[in-house]
């Protein structure tokens, strides 16, 4: 019996509603599967995004109806992937027959205030537009725009690291209860914590530090971050790319320096791999793709980072 | 120690965000105290007229982003209200000395598809209207207004009674492992099942009823129903007004016979509590305004109905 921690990405959950079912198919088997056999499951989404068409919204209605602040819109994302997630995966689940309740918990991160301070915007957030139509907002509104990993230019925002998960033992409790458990969607909402009064903060933490949180608080055995690619490779998109298999944090750590992982997208995770299994003894983490997840968990597909 | 199932309106709720801290903070210190002697709380608020601020916004976007149906829009209330509610109720907390988790559980209502098909809508959301803006608006889209108790026209959705909360099993041990809980918010999303599979429908769950039902679930002692008045009242806005301090379900039934409360408003307050009441014995049902939520737990105010 083990226990999972998979963050699933908001990109990867990005599809209209016929095929958002077919991609929630994909994962539904292998957790099935999984928590067929007594293991423990933590689902973490991501909700770039979702979050930026909320913002969309609320800019189109701002004459009409206050903006919600991009805390409140992260909060948002938790419940719409969240009621999607349990709904579907649980119908996937119980005709393979397996009854297991699915709940989401709304989940509040603390990050550090002078981090918040000193940090620059760099995690994007909804849809892609061109280097143009970019500049063309910027000039307009108080918002900055940067260039994706070569996919085209988002809105970006700030990204502190999460610091503690305020519901962590409402998670812990929930999952030895036997419960599949979403928790740290999009991150978690952003507060800060000043003489133990919260307040929200405009942010967007990375899910997959969260994630990583998590899956260290409840010391899990696996951590698995799902993304759109199969492994992790260096020299991206240059003619020697290689893809990793297995790889040693030490090796890893050597990419990292040389600047091969794009901040923002795998930089992230790579980091929260290599976090993950250096503070412990026996944890395993993978990066791959959201489609291959019942053969991650077969140990034939992913990167695997290993101590 | 008694259990309590609290249920907050959604007017009492919508508040600029300074008025918002003001009404809390009139139901925090009464929770405080609640909790601070080991009783368990449930929390369950309505969302009437912050889902029809997110449907305004989805429709002012629709050219740009995909509308959410009426349940995803449920959904969004649950995490916006219950991030609000959690924050600050928690803030207020703990600077009365009171350490408890507050979890918002993301939570699904069973709905019987025969009710939808058969029942109009009737369930008020969103801004009141005037009769005219409202007849302009019916003769443009495929939507229903309707008077709401001489306070102007409002959007009308079906509201079919909840049938089963999904997620009770969590609510419950939650509540039993010590955490306040919001749970039904908005009265759940509403889904029907067929052949054990869930599909989200297009209506608003009157909370009071799911409050009543949660209620039930637990065996709480005392279903506490808060609006914006003090006493429910008899011949109501008229010269012989009678405000109800104590009331026997059988008095009230024949209130009720009389046409007093107004649908999608007092009745299903009336309804609930007696419903709650007479399903066991040694149970309180209270009627009353938020601000005096502690004269309420003090038996000092509000219409108590009694078996």
């Amino acid at each position: 019996m083990k226990t999972y921690v998979i963050a699933i990405g908001g990109n990867a959950l990005e599809s209209e509603k016929a095929k958002l079912d077919a991609v929630l198919a994909q994962i539904s088997d292998a957790i099935a599967a999984l928590v067929k056999y007594g293991n423990r499951v933590v689902l973490v989404h991501g909700n770039g995004p979702q979050i930026g068409k909320i913002v969309i919204q609320n800019k189109l209605a701002k004459e009409v109806i206050e903006s919600s602040s991009i805390d409140e819109c992260g909060a948002i994302t938790q419940a719409t992937i969240g009621y999607t997630l349990q709904k579907e995966l649980g119908n996937s689940l119980r005709s393979s027959g397996v009854r297991k309740n699915i709940v989401t918990v709304l989940t509040q991160v603390v990050v550090d205030k002078n981090e918040m301070d000193r940090i620059e915007p760099t995690k994007p957030i909804g849809p892609f537009y061109s280097k143009e139509e970019a500049e063309s907002i910027m000039k307009n509104e108080d918002v900055l725009y940067a260039e994706d990993a070569g996919r085209g230019y988002r809105r970006v925002v700030k990204s502190p690291k999460p610091l503690k998960i305020l519901e962590m033992d409402v998670i812990r409790d929930l999952l030895y209860a036997g419960n599949i458990v979403i928790a740290g969607g999009g991150g978690g909402i952003p507060v800060i914590e000043e003489d133990e009064k919260l307040t929200g903060v405009e942010a967007v933490i990375d899910k997959d530090y969260t994630a990583e949180l998590i899956a260290s608080e409840i010391q899990a055995d696996v951590l698995i971050l799902l993304t759109n690619i199969e492994y992790v490779a260096i020299n991206y998109k240059k003619e020697n790319q290689k893809s990793l298999e297995i790889v040693s944090v030490e090796e890893l750590n050597t990419y990292v320096e040389e600047g091969q992982f794009h901040v923002g997208s795998m930089l992230p995770k790579v980091d929260a791999g290599m976090r993950f299994v250096n503070e412990a003894e026996g944890r395993e983490a993978v990066i791959g793709t959201l489609s291959k997840l019942q053969e991650i968990i077969a140990n034939k597909s992913g990167t695997r980072i290993v101590k």
